[in-house]
């Protein structure tokens, strides 16, 4: 890359969590960075927009190559309105994270921090989305920094094509337990809910959503296994939900 | 289908919209019904999930063949929960819907109706997601009913396979002057943001998300096609966000 690259970072866990600022301390030092991330946690708000509420803009840092805004909306708001109000230029890059827990398998569909990278694809800026397999907000993101570092330099030079989105999940490791990087297909695997039932002083219930997620694929090839094994996954996704299999069978409704 | 079947519906325009309120009318004769959804409006919702707080439920409707209840959370936790505590057994289909504007192209990213029915779809219900190409609340939806008839009596007799999600979208148009039903192809586009800036009292900046949306793809085969030529267009939807293209090219990462 000939000029010095323009970075856009968001992330769902808000933009003071300790994934952000790791992946902030990542890539400032290898261009011009603005941040335009949640003002609070945004867990499992998945490409959720807002509507029918105005969303507001704050300030919290501006220096010659770096600008860090916080914003009062969904994750997938802070790219719209960052990319449309806030960026000098195009990005080159958009880099959402480090997710707090897992994007593997079909957690993708929930993930705010996917649907932000997802947005940024749309916007054809070349987005990756990256995320750590520890829930703990105090989870140690040191593990991730050479991955990380690796895999942006490899992605600016040689650019996501349009419609490309990587969803990157690094195993909880030391650096030094990684054995490598995999590009992998999404794996099977869902959530089984407990809904914890209390009742409130006033008599009515109320519900907790809780759960599990269990895999049910770890094949090799898919990013469970991959994890499961000591390795970074990398998914490449796709915008087209159309289930090819499915529609190529059934040419006509009958 | 030997025995009377079983339906579960939600939406994300909440439970009193004109919309959910024809998709009911049209069941009730079929068979057994059980209602969850909103309490409120949450379009733009996706397949977000409530965390951090928890959900309630309101039973509006308990007649013998027929059950009504709202939920303060978004269409994903209607069902999640609906199918956990409410339902009596596992049901033998899930519609969300009827959803005031258009689920087509790639609006069905940002679209809580038809994350609802891909939950349905995670559970192992067969579930199809139905919408109308109007945005007003007001809006007719009486040309949708033949065809919505038409497609349960079809998915009921034909069921959808495992991890196939349907998103049905109907033309604006009265009943004679719909074509035919076809499968289709996810056409591309994105939505052109505008926000409108405003200043508060107070002389701080807040902002409206407004926009439009433009497909870029309307060939022979999407489901835009389908639409701006009178047919109901109906995309199988898959949970398999990889994309293959990309990831058949790049078996080893370097």
């Amino acid at each position: 890359m000939k000029h010095k690259p323009y970075f856009f970072i968001t992330n769902d866990d808000g933009i003071f969590a300790p994934g952000i600022r790791t992946l902030i301390d990542i890539v400032k030092p290898l261009g011009k960075v603005i941040v335009v991330a949640p003002d609070k946690g945004h867990s499992g708000q998945s490409h959720a927009v807002t509507v029918g509420t105005p969303v507001r803009l704050n300030k919290l840092v501006s220096d010659p190559d770096y600008d860090e805004y916080s914003c009062s909306g969904t994750p997938v708001d802070c790219v719209k309105l960052g990319l449309q109000q806030l960026a000098n230029s195009k990005p080159d890059m958009l880099l959402s994270g480090i997710n707090h827990g897992s994007n593997a398998g079909i957690n993708v569909l929930y993930s705010g921090t996917m649907a932000a990278a997802m947005e940024g694809t749309i916007n054809q800026v070349p987005s990756l989305g990256f995320s750590l397999t520890n829930y703990s907000h105090q989870a140690d993101f040191s593990g991730t920094r050479d991955s990380i570092h690796a895999i942006i330099t490899r992605f600016l030079n040689h650019p996501l094509p349009a419609g490309v989105t990587m969803n990157v999940n690094i195993p909880d490791l030391p650096a030094y337990e990684i054995k490598g990087i995999k590009f992998c297909r999404q794996a099977q695997g869902r959530w089984y809910e407990e809904f914890d039932r209390r009742v409130d002083p006033f008599g009515k219930d109320y519900f907790w959503l809780t759960g599990e997620y269990r895999p049910s694929d770890n094949n090799p090839g898919t990013d469970q296994w991959a994890l499961d094994n000591g390795y970074v996954a990398m998914v490449p996704l796709t915008l087209d939900l159309t289930h090819l299999e499915y529609l190529n069978q059934k040419k006509e409704y009958v």
